[in-house]
């Protein structure tokens, strides 16, 4: 028997699995708070559906279903767009999704085949004001989470567009496109390579001379009014919004950023932790995707990266369990454990009971391997005394309580 | 273009997904409060674990993926097996997953083709108060989703066995199992018609003599005894322990619950919510499933039906929105109203903003639409003033308000 998880997939239980519950948690919590509102869409979809704006080669990675017209989900904007664009909502349609998503690739570090995407996406509105707002929303949710170094990178298509017009690459633009996407993953000198063998020395030179742009925001601003005056105009009214959420959101005007996918049409953004681990997130404008499916609506999203969030996160683990007390059970008195365990979870403590029967060192070994902090001993003494022993796993100390002192320790620690 | 789900298949938008989260958040915090573990494991399993113990049935329905030994995991049980069965773990090991399955079969009420199960399994323990422990903590969990009526039918495959044995049924056993697991389903005459076919008329008579046996819980345990009495003390076991839970957790004996799956070995049980809907919830134990994947060990479970549950909630849809608040902007004051906004969110409010530019009547009517309970006027007369009006939009009053005030009333509705 065939004892593993699927290449590109795995398990996660207890620890880990507590700090996935964690991030979501968090995530959907500032979600609700920035006003956007749950969606949840089947993990299967039509393949004509996935495969209409998909792009080959995220359209050779669908895991598809057998003698039938289905696919797994390779993201949570393509749903988006089928369900936004046939039906009639109050606008602007504000939608989180927090799902898994497949992709047959080849699995990497901080990626894998299944994965989770973080999505809020806002469909009906032109204004910039929407991109501020994500911008505000990633920062928090970062920062709820720990992060202190991260910052956005900030490019605009029509931006992209205008350089490669302005260099004189026309037909060959989504195949540049596609390779100033890989500098990261292949180093610019590779890529400025390529690009080279397909457009000649000199626009290759330009082309860089343009996208190396130094400065800081404002002083890019003034050069890039120069090549696109609506994508310029764009970038700024974004970061004097974004202004009125927290001065110290940092962002950085970023001519080489590209995105991968074929359908953006404005801005265009990526968050960096400072780690070596690629973008955490990323987002977009994306004005055009919707009519594929339907009606046409202005739409702009971003996408959190929930496994290399966990990836980060998990070097440095800190919950060991939910569970804060075991019940010990000493000459089987059993049913007083039960008791105090309901007591204990009416006030919304998480407890266990033994439910073997096991000598008190067994029980002592179970409550430090899985670090739970309280345990308390239930024996025939105790219930005649109406006491019970409270120790302190992590301390290593001991009391004789009655049940409401108990409950006051472990609410207050005191 | 197709516009649709596949078929058994859905979304959820808003009001019902925020009933589907809030279902699934009390499920969780409840699963927590009875220390059971966060497990969580591919969609995609190996088609040989899948089809280990799957039965002919499920195994027909399982959605397979194209070129590859994969396929879409039916129930948790399996992926629960797999895992638990493979790793060294303190016993008892206490997980939960909530998560979704998919099954390629006819759709009906209730009943789709993808849908959450949300199961609570205990892994190395033969004690009956983790089956005790089972009927605390689902309904607890149905109580706090405003269930009342909800009760318990429990049986035992060992009595069940012995029944059939002392009838003389033998061979045709698990034919007569499934039959007999059908009696809600197709009516108990059809049933019996079908059961006389294969082992005639004496024996079948004989058999609903014994399973139709009637008197309460006592009554019926002392019948039993004479049948099987290992299995009558482990009904009566489960019972003394589920009443030092609450006196008032409603359990009914019944000899014709069979359970549809193969694996079950001892107790098992459903929750029935008097409802016209079946069960919305199940378990029981199988101490033999997890040696078929590597370790055999003791095990026991429960399933809450989600579907089902969301399906009888979502008659009576209370919360419209999670958003408490939105922001109007007059007079192109949108930056202020960002401030405004930030501020409110700071203090954990749900809050959107205006992202069109548009009329305070269409600002109104979102709000209106969207069933906000709040709504603030931001415009220069307002920020002049440091007061700005909030619109109390069900009650249909307003007040001018500075900030603070506004934060109070939205907090405590005073």
């Amino acid at each position: 028997m065939k004892k593993l998880t699927p290449k590109g997939m795995r398990d996660y239980y207890n620890e880990e699995a507590i700090l996935r519950e964690k991030i979501i948690d968090k995530i959907v919590k500032i979600y609700r708070k920035y006003g956007f509102k749950p969606l949840e869409t089947p993990a299967l979809e039509y393949l004509e559906i996935l495969k209409a704006k998909s792009g080959e080669e995220i359209a050779g990675q669908i895991y598809k279903i057998e003698n039938d017209d289905l696919g797994l989900r390779f993201d949570l904007t393509v749903p988006l767009a089928r369900f936004a664009s046939n039906i009639a909502l109050p606008k602007p349609f504000k939608r989180y999704q927090i799902a898994k998503v497949w992709r047959k690739e080849e699995p990497q570090k901080g990626r894998l085949r299944e994965f989770y995407q973080a999505d809020a996406d806002i469909i009906g509105s032109k204004s910039m004001r929407c991109e501020a707002e994500l911008f505000a929303l990633a920062n928090d949710v970062l920062k709820s989470l720990g992060f202190s170094e991260h910052f956005f990178i900030l490019n605009n298509r029509k931006i992209l567009n205008s350089i490669l017009e302005r260099v004189g690459i026309n037909e060959e633009r989504s195949t540049i496109l596609r390779f100033l996407d890989k500098i990261e993953k292949f180093g610019k000198e590779k890529v400025e390579n390529e690009i080279e063998k397909i457009v000649g020395r000199e626009k290759k030179e330009k082309l860089f001379e343009i996208i190396d742009l130094k400065g800081d925001n404002e002083e890019k601003i003034l050069e890039i009014k120069k090549i696109n005056e609506e994508g310029a105009k764009e970038l700024e009214e974004i970061l004097e919004y974004v202004k009125e959420y927290d001065e110290k959101i940092n962002i950085k005007i970023d001519l080489s950023l590209v995105r991968g996918l074929d359908y953006y049409t404005g801005p265009i953004f990526e968050i960096k932790a400072n780690k070596d681990i690629g973008s955490i997130g990323g987002g977009g404008r994306y004005d055009n995707l919707l009519e594929i499916y339907g009606e046409r609506d202005f739409a702009t999203g971003i996408s959190l990266g929930i496994e290399r969030i966990f990836f980060i996160l998990s070097e440095n683990l800190k919950e060991k369990t939910y569970t804060k007390v075991f019940v010990a059970s000493l000459d089987n008195c059993y049913k007083e454990a039960i008791r105090i365990a309901h007591y204990l979870r009416k006030n919304n403590i998480e407890v266990e009971t033994d439910l073997n029967e096991r000598s008190l060192t067994k029980q002592f070994e179970y409550c430090d391997a899985m670090g739970i902090k309280y345990l308390i001993i239930v024996g025939k003494k105790e219930i005649e005394e109406k006491r019970y022993t409270l120790r302190d796993m992590e301390k290593r100390e001991e009391k004789k309580l009655t049940l409401e002192e108990i409950l006051r320790v472990i609410k207050d620690g005191s």
